[in-house]
């Protein structure tokens, strides 16, 4: 065929992205094998049928036509009453601008905040799209190690380090893969090397309605933020919806006026339907929030528990988020040698460390979406495959060569 | 606020875009004012209730989680299925890649063609957001005007004048605003230009189920094209499913693999009853579709009967699309001057030729999407406003000065 743009062949990178486990584990499911499936961050329960009938509802109304590009006006109200409760940052339907999930809004970010050759940083550990979502706009990925031993939080020393010439920086919290939330004290660390750098931040909250200790604090609402933040947020996780693609954007009003503009061009907006199912699940409020969130309350406790009674697993500090990122290097293995003999031997899948980035080499993250009980038996088989690796090693150490 | 890239402030370009007309109709009406509108290509018809009760059961049963990538296999191989009966090229799902909704093919399609500050070329009469697409994809637009007196068709010499150094060729037809469909003659001289120059040609077939008069070919069934060429498709237009942002691209499977790339950081897919429901729209047949378009077959001849009992008014040759483009130069106005002309003393509104290119200045678009009755009404309301001014022009001509 003709030749593609170098950027479309760029988005991939050089690396394996590290999901051979995952499609290895998709194959012996196809042939009929049993397999505790702890990969993917999707709730075990599908999305609220009263959700999905104020959809149909809104669609035989008549919702099936163009709707408003930047989002219908009671959506954008919502979401922006939403933060505005949340954060205590006055937010209003200006700052919003709806998008086709979560992801479209990071890509629509990166596309806003830079120029192609520029540079963008994320933290590592990192969700798998970030690099080729900032490759995909032409961006130069710039990796802030956050490392396991600061309890996967960047540090002031590493971000300032890299902030000279960047435009932006990625930030998630509470984070997927390693289920932290940032301290306070990152947070206020990244502000003031936004400021002095003249970064925007980009913060993905699609997690901020699971929240098991500490708090959630938006760099948004930190002084002189609100100017330089993009607030990613979808309905995806604190309403399992993660299939009705619906997202957004919170940040300056004029910022979302020229996101509108890259919608239109992009999208051409999102179905109405969609947006109106969602008005009706912000409409359901915090305590519909707190209720999809508990399951995953119930299995952090699980985890935290079987954590506590050995001491080979070690733990990435568990505060949000629907993950457990598990420390196996007392088993000697990598996070993808580990996650191979679990799929192998216990039919358990879980993602190496590795598919998130290098600092969080030798790990495993679980995705707590299976019911307690089968949770609680696949962590405890979990914790005993990596006991028994483990004293394997210290009766047979490898030889020093 | 911190500073924006370039790109994102670069999406409007300089010039107005003409839509005054649009806002000020629509003002006129939520004012409580009756307005025929006759703007936006929007059926007057809603979506199918069977086609909405397909997508709830799919959403009831289930699919309400990530949905594949690049589209479900079923909605691959439907899309693949009607291209090949259609065009008579070997397609299948693997040359798909499912898309929400046609903008956001056109715009994946040029972050494909192209690199940053490369051209690539449209056509002039254009759809408008066509020029905004290619400068969000960082490229440089280069428009091939398409001349009234040449039928609205680009020639040749034209193609090939802006061939070199370009990357693609963006063409659309049927054709929106013109209702023009390109002749084998045009299509071929497309192709000619594009393997000579090594362009992709972009070709919007958005319209192939509304063709009155002659055929649609599409350049990707011309000899070698297959390589060289991405065809945008919808479902909006032929099932009169505008508000479920259902496209697609077909291209070279390598072609549809590095789109899916672009999908995973862009969109991470489309919901999956969505695309259920794709899959039972397209399941109806082509019957089904020459159902959807026949009330714009009607209106088309409608259109055809009244400006042939006249001399003032001429049109564009209106083979296909949901469009007349008439030519309203007798009167002496320009476009935009004759569609307020007409909005404020008959209330109708239509789109003046300027919005959409220079070429098609002196123009006003007709869109055919009310009743029929009030369709003809309000036709014969403008070609005797036509006629009035005309006359008035005969009588008291402008002094030359």
């Amino acid at each position: 065929m003709a030749h593609p743009s170098h950027r479309i062949r760029n988005i991939t990178g050089d690396g394996s992205d590290g999901w051979d486990l995952f499609y290895r584990a998709k194959d012996l499911i196809r042939q009929g094998v049993a397999v505790t499936e702890l990969t993917i961050g999707e709730h075990d329960v599908k999305t609220d049928p009263a959700i999905l009938d104020a959809m149909h509802g809104a669609a035989k109304a008549g919702a099936t036509g163009y709707a408003s590009i930047p989002g219908i006006p009671e959506l954008r109200a919502a979401v922006a009453e939403r933060a505005q409760r949340l954060t205590g940052v006055p937010t209003g339907p200006e700052n919003v601008i709806v998008t086709p999930g979560g992801q479209a809004a990071l890509f629509a970010a990166h596309q806003f905040v830079g120029d192609p050759g520029e540079r963008a940083l994320h933290v590592d550990p990192y969700y798998p799209t970030y690099p080729g979502t900032i490759r995909a706009a032409g961006l130069v990925p710039v990796a802030v190690t956050a490392r396991a031993e600061a309890g996967f939080e960047p540090t002031e020393e590493d971000l300032r380090a890299v902030g000279p010439g960047a435009r932006s920086l990625l930030v998630n919290s509470p984070n997927n893969p390693t289920g932290v939330i940032y301290s306070d004290r990152t947070l206020e660390a990244i502000a003031r090397v936004a400021a002095e750098h003249d970064l925007w931040v980009i913060s993905d909250e699609v997690y901020d309605s699971q929240v098991w200790e500490g708090r959630h604090l938006s760099p948004r609402a930190l002084p002189g933020m609100a100017e330089r933040t993009l607030v990613v947020g979808s309905l995806s996780k604190s309403h399992a919806m993660t299939g009705s693609r619906l997202g957004w954007i919170i940040g300056p009003p004029e910022a979302a006026d020229l996101l509108w503009d890259l919608s239109t061009v992009s999208n051409y907006g999102i179905p109405g339907f969609i947006q109106e199912a969602g008005v009706f699940a912000l409409a359901q409020g915090p305590g519909y929030e707190t209720g999809i969130a508990e399951p995953f309350r119930r299995r952090r406790e699980i985890t935290q528990r079987l954590l506590s009674g050995q001491d080979v697993v070690r733990a990435a500090p568990q505060r949000g988020a629907m993950y457990a990122m598990l420390d196996v290097r007392a088993t000697g293995l990598t996070g993808e040698g580990f996650a191979m003999r679990l799929l192998d031997e216990e039919r358990i899948a879980v993602l190496p460390g590795e598919s998130f980035g290098q600092a969080s080499a030798g790990h495993v993250r679980i995705a707590m979406t299976v019911e307690d009980r089968a949770y609680e038996d696949a962590l405890a088989r979990i914790m005993v495959l990596a006991q028994r690796i483990a004293a394997q090693r210290a009766h047979f150490p490898a030889e020093i060569g």
